[in-house]
């Protein structure tokens, strides 16, 4: 998940970039870079991860409400499974 | 929103809870509490706020996803703005 | 703590400021507000307890690395305390 | 920045457990993983970037504070600085 290639797709490259942004950070660590900048370098990584979460969210949601439940117990079932997820990760 | 009244009053008793908190934490300032206590209290608001964001968001997904859309268009509607919610709050 | 009557002066029209905003939030949700602006609320809400805590974490530092420690055992000290003070909040 | 030898290296090892884990992660994505999974490895990143940020600020206050400076001014400059940090990074 998410199961669309679409949306993989686009989950991976962003996992790609955090990777590369790891990489970058290791080499200003390596070079012995000033504190400043690399604090913003992890902040920018922070940012990218909540996107990321954000992002998956999202996906999950189009992919669980974007067609009709075929049952009452399947609708709730969903509404109980992400609310579950917001509950859990939105901090 | 939200419009139950069920959760309109669960959502103000978080409300209250928190005002209760900021009064607390009025005082301790007021009688020179130390940092690391104060700062304690101000983790907990935190997480208190943090648990009505959530709650509020939980029960916009409930009135929103609890009962069938009326169209296709009613529920991409709704899908797109559950996903700007998670996208602008989930930080 | 903050001990300066300056520094408290700031940080309690912060708090009041805070309980001013629950106030606000209480009488939207009384008047059945939409989900979308009472979210919005509540991410004020949220960066300004986010302020306050940085305000006294940095009033905190201030007051105890704004002067010379009278030991080495104290400068220690002192940083072993702010140290664990980034390590619990800085999330 | 962090200076000394052990933190550095403690440091980058950090850098490179994260991108381990964005490894972990987009073979999980890449093998069709549940979002629920999904969403725990992600949140486990960023508790990890959380992990590293602190602890980098912490080596910064122990490096810039672990000594005594050398004039008054300095010292302001040392908890200005210091300061910034903690406001920028504190959310």
């Amino acid at each position: 998940m998410p199961h669309s290639p679409q949306e993989k797709k686009k989950v991976l490259a962003r996992v790609k970039r955090i990777r590369g942004q790891c990489d970058a950070l290791e080499r200003a660590l390596e070079a012995g870079a000033d504190c400043g900048p690399v604090l913003q370098q992890i902040a920018a990584i922070r940012g990218a991860v909540n996107g990321l979460m954000s992002q998956v969210m999202e996906a999950h949601l189009r992919e669980e409400f974007g067609h009709p439940a075929t049952s009452e117990q399947q609708r709730a079932a969903r509404v109980a499974e992400m609310s579950g997820l917001i509950r859990s990760y939105l901090k």
